[in-house]
């Protein structure tokens, strides 16, 4: 299992607490009927309206917007463009998967102990390598400082490597808005997505602000008609639906502070603290096979993280939902620690 | 304009009459908020439901099924595997556009004057290649004959060559089963959607069978999670709605004969016989634009054709609709023919 989320193996989907799939927990509401008669046409190939509602609530230009078929559309695209393609470990597993794909060479550097990056591992960038940074990370929920990440972009540029960074995470986390910082600069580009912020994996939506130096290559590479219908009128909704994303925001920062506050009570475990809408515990006292089994017959389902390179089998994924349900998986992660 | 439908760029795409686009006219009904719930999750990334649908549909075994963002998805998968890319022009643009941009080498062979292939060009065809052919082929709209097509895939297998059927208007055709032909075999895969003949391009929906001696490739190159999850709940409908196949077929079977006949009345062109639900017609006094202009001012959109390789400023194809539609574009037509 590479990914979270696979409540298809567990037989019934509905029946199961998912806390291994990240997303939003408050959904985003609508009538799917509206947009009915678009699928029986093709999506405008421009995505002409689409942009630019993405341009306004990006704030960025139109043309610098591109969009795909979930965010790892984009990361497959940029990944194409340059020889080598560096990483911090652990992290989403796409960035080594499509690279292996496309026939990259792979550079994998480590995050430190506490899973930050340590700058003095820049000096392994060489010129035509691209550095991909999840910001917030997956797996850690941790986001890079706004002034280490200014250092970061600097020493790219000085070692002709490009910068990109994966922000499917950004709206849980606001203290920063990196496409505010890079959006007149080259050699940096940000991805964010519909997935987890939006509740809508299903929809399969991601977008990006991309750089003028490498726009065209990659609106290039992009798949014709990649963006379904349905994606596109639902975006045009949800981005401009400014309570439902203040909303969002409280709701997160408010259950995250609640939920740290009772984990970190428990001595079995050690967390790490996070700025998204998920939470990586390591285990103190078992491996994750021993307490994702637990879970499971407690009808909860978390997310094993062996499977991200960099971690071993003491690590754990869990995702932050509704304050009842958090308290049910509290209740029942404290007996699977006890079991 | 690489491609046809689009309305986008004419103000009012509904009020136009789009026989630029080549979809069945008769719309498959759903409700959609049916799969609403389906959004909020991502869609099974193994697609263990939707495949053993399209198994039965196709008549293989489920191993040998791949799934995509609209066939296009599986069109790059494949030629990113081969060295050079062959094609017989005029074809759809988007094998030789997907080849530039996996960087491979291109062949260019052309169709004869009448649009068939012939054997003998074949011999260009070296170890490492894959031809890719359109079955029926777009723009002419014509199917290669069973007895021929086996001698074409003999031939590819005798040269060490790949080959690739996109058969994305199968259904509009049935005089054969290719994947019946093939389904045993290695070297020969057979890609098919829902865009067309199902009358749903806004969900992006293709799939195929696929050889075995590749199929993991394959798969390991399609995105994952690459089909969003109303395109898997659609499918399984509608591949299962025998009613709505059987008459799609029988109508379609009908109009063309029907729209044939009347349009080779008109001396100032020379319609193509097509197997699919759209015509090719070569202009004898007219070039393309003056056409395309004057349908235009009778809020009729057609599809120029010189930007398919090896047609020149002559041709225009055109879409198969209800039979009130097309006296509607057939008054429109002679109108124009004669302006």
């Amino acid at each position: 299992m590479k990914h979270g989320g696979c409540v298809y193996k567990y037989n019934n989907p509905d029946g199961i607490l998912d806390y291994s799939s990240n997303i939003n927990p408050i959904k985003y509401d609508f009538d799917l009927n509206e947009c009915k008669e678009d699928l029986y046409r093709y999506p405008d190939i421009e995505y002409t309206n689409l942009k630019n509602i993405l341009a306004k609530y990006l704030g960025c230009s139109v043309n610098s917007v591109s969009v795909s078929n979930g965010a790892v559309e984009l990361i497959d695209a940029f990944v194409s463009l340059f020889k080598r393609v560096v990483v911090f470990t652990p992290c989403f597993s796409e960035y080594q998967l499509r690279a292996e794909v496309r026939g990259k060479e792979i550079l994998k550097l480590k995050l430190n102990l506490n899973f930050n990056l340590e700058l003095e591992e820049l000096k392994y960038i060489n010129e035509g390598d691209i550095l991909v940074l999840g910001n917030p990370n997956n797996p850690t929920g941790k986001r890079i400082e706004k002034e280490k990440l200014k250092l970061i972009y600097e020493i790219c540029q000085k070692r002709g490597a490009y910068l990109l960074l994966d922000e499917a995470f950004y709206e849980f986390s606001d203290d920063y808005d990196s496409i505010e910082m890079f959006k007149y600069k080259e050699g940096v580009s940000v991805i964010r997505a519909a997935t987890k912020f939006f509740s809508l994996p299903g929809i399969r939506l991601g977008y990006a602000y991309v750089s003028r130096d490498i726009k065209e290559k990659i609106d290039n590479i992009l798949l014709p008609w990649t963006v379904n219908s349905v994606a596109v009128f639902l975006a045009q909704k949800f981005l401009q639906d400014t309570s439902y994303i203040k909303n969002s925001k409280e709701f997160i920062k408010k259950e995250r502070a609640f939920f740290l506050l009772e984990l970190k009570k428990l001595k079995e475990i050690y967390v790490y603290d996070t700025q998204s809408n998920f939470i990586l515990i390591k285990l103190l006292e078992h491996d994750e096979d021993t307490i994702f089994k637990r879970m499971l017959t407690r009808n909860i389902l978390i997310r094993k993280c062996s499977t991200f390179y960099g971690l071993n089998k003491n690590y754990i994924r869990i995702a932050i939902k509704y304050r009842k349900s958090n308290l049910i998986f509290l209740n029942a992660f404290r007996e699977a620690l006890y079991d």
